[in-house]
């Protein structure tokens, strides 16, 4: 069906064949995702673009940093869940319940944050990436004291601006151009 | 004076001293633009970080594309309109100027677009990447219909979602941060 | 755990013994459903007040209409998600879930119904249930209208209102009231 | 003219005639109120409609309860304002000029409730039942906490949660099909 | 008692004794209206003030136009019911009553313009001003010929955008001070 | 150009000739400011209309108050930005500029007067004028008192809510009037 084969609205096929080093990527995503994931083949139209993109990504959900992975799919997804943005709901609320082995918790944060069990330095963690994304211009010292004081290090303050900032940016190209997830998503971890 | 000299709320000093390439990188800027933009002056307390963030920025502004120069940077001012990015709209707003050889239409952009005397194609531009930024989850099938009627190119369509989705990130990224603009740019091509 | 045996942050228990009917009817849904849905459990502090709930429920989800018991469901879910209802967004996912066999399609009602691939009818239907969601007061004839076209009966408008309405009071009573969903809803129909 | 002698915008005429027990009510209303609120002739369609409707109505607004008919009528009011519900603007705005005896109290609930001279404990009534309409989704424990340090109940919270749920609905449901008030409510209580 | 005798709630009594020309004012408005309007005495703190304003009012309301009398209330009404200005719905809620001889219509403008009978001149006229209250930044030249096709001429345009923005000032004027109505308003034409 | 030489998109010609006394206010007006402001030109097709407009502006920001003039201007430019109305943020934007010395502060009220580095008493100033821009109808008592707290008498609030009022007004009969600032403003006090 079109609609799973090719992921985004816009007629932007995939370079063919891939480069090497894509083509190697993309093979690396399949053995240890099973899939690739379908926002690298929206943007294989362009390679550049491409690992752009990527080298973003990869930095900040996957770097040293002092947030832990889990933390930083949650705001993923609490982000996506203000934006409403269907891709990054699916792809990363997965990614919450494999990380946090918590399937409810994924739910929640799908559907509404503050319904989840969080400790209060998580809790905030969240309603600062929240509020970066509801009211940006609103935000003020009391909220980077707010993080500082449930123990977060100016490292850390960065990396929550850094990763609610990039999902507002995904989230939008992704609903800007309809982008699909890879339907096995749905039915991991549940 | 602190504000000026160290760019955002966040105690976060450059690597010091800079590797090799960044140094190089800016002092290119300096030659270039006069300055050191702070945007990289923030994220250079982390080299990587630096690097993931400036290709990005240099793919999606830089590099070929349907829109030109000009157009990406009325996308930037009028997506940070929405968000009332400080740093944004001071240092894009500027870029408006010195692109169009219209200081006046810098100031619309950065006050209220729909005040612009803007070409139809311009005008479906904006209100596009003005969506994606308000309410991207209410963008369908129609929206980018309303984009290629104007005569924008798949591709196009792509890079004004980019763009937009670009600045709705690092409007974020800079507000949460506190981050303050080159003051230099305040009285260029006024 | 306390979360999940006590349905509500309201300190307000069954009452105990519950009524024989009250009992039979909880019995009949441990057998049909394999749970007794914690909304009834919740209500049933008062069973004047589980009994007007549960009647009014009964007739608008269960009743003859010229709408599905999946459209119904649907209904229930697109008004949830503006709402942010947890509660009703798990137990009426499900529903949606299982009623259409399609997994995805509970999910995109969940996460944004414009991105699921409805007929007109259908579509129609949720845009209205939206609207009266989003902002009652705005509704006019020419919302009316446009279900007409698609083909909806004056009962059918009525009902689309009535269950948007339902929603809507009963996402705000499970808000208010902390009330969380039977975990068993998570793993079903995936 | 019609749109005095027929309720809403749909086409959708009484049973005809009323079974027994549907026309005494209607009597008894006629001989307590001088009139069947629209309301019910509206839902007078379909009698099982009806008596589901009016069930729940009566539970909520005229059973036992912590709250005072009065207090029910108040939020009532303060909830329909924010929905801007022409039909229950007019008939439980008359509903509190009665039973307060004060008509200003009915013409501050409609229009801005935050200008009546409320006790501490309406107040935090009102503030919750208008919280619950524009953001359910917000209510945590801290906004049950402020109720309960005005001394409500846990009954009365719920009645609080289930009175402003419930015009929350039929709100929309007035809404959704242009239900008109009785003209009588209007010169009422003045 | 306090609050109907002091116009506002901040301590600025009026000049005592007042001038004549102004004494003279008020007693005017005594006869013919049967009170002074409080906002007049919430002025006469600064004779200057108040002059400046009532010979603004006078202007808007009272002097010639293209639209009657009523129209200029109609709009002051649906404009106060954006805002949720007690004092204006009060004031000119009576005005609109007792210029349309119509109650009904009154109570519609306080409670939901969208609601009353309006001839498609009057819609227009109405749909525009509340847009300009909303959010003016929005309005374009397809609002103003919108206007222009049900028959408004220049001036008149003029006029419903002064009278909107006028009751957009004395709107939050009235709130900002806790402006308190004359009492006598409530029971008139009813 | 049509554009800047008439200062609304109203066919609505000045008076021909002015009034002496007019013609002289414009005549002091240019060698002063060494243009006559366009809202002035706008208004000047009723001169009635233009002196109750001038009368009033002129009370506000021009007489004797507790607050400065840059305080004024620096309320009208607040309210402008939230209203995003083009004329006012050019004007007073300018006004800012030269009244204060400080540029940077003219374009941080125009973006987002929450970057700029206030005084207590100003920062309170500003955060109430928006407020009352933005829910007039949500200021109570405790609004007023933060302002008492840094200090401001009952004259200083009441002409804080006067000018917030009175560019609330402004704006909207700019902005709906499509009204074109000076072009002279944009490079004045860089």
């Amino acid at each position: 069906m079109t609609k799973n084969t090719f992921p985004t609205a816009l007629d932007l096929p995939e370079v063919d064949p891939l480069p090497e080093a894509t083509q190697k990527y993309f093979d690396v995503c399949s053995e240890k995702l099973g899939l690739v994931p379908n926002v690298l083949r929206a943007y294989a139209f362009n390679i550049d673009k491409l690992n752009a993109f990527a080298g973003l990504y990869n930095d900040l959900m996957l770097a040293e940093s002092g947030l832990s992975k889990l933390e930083r799919e949650m705001i993923a997804v609490a982000v996506s869940s203000v934006n409403r943005c269907y891709y990054c709901l699916v792809a990363h609320g997965q990614g919450v319940r494999e990380l946090s082995g918590d399937p409810e918790l994924g739910e929640r944060l799908v559907m509404n944050y503050r319904t989840a069990d969080l400790s209060a330095r998580q809790r905030a963690m969240l309603d600062f990436a929240v509020k970066v994304t509801e009211a940006s211009f609103r935000i003020e010292e009391a909220d980077r004291e707010a993080l500082r004081a449930t123990g977060f290090s100016e490292h850390d303050i960065w990396d929550i601006a850094a990763v609610a900032g990039f999902f507002n940016m995904t989230n939008r190209v992704a609903s800007a151009t309809a982008m699909e997830p890879n339907p096995e998503y749905h039915t991991r971890n549940r």
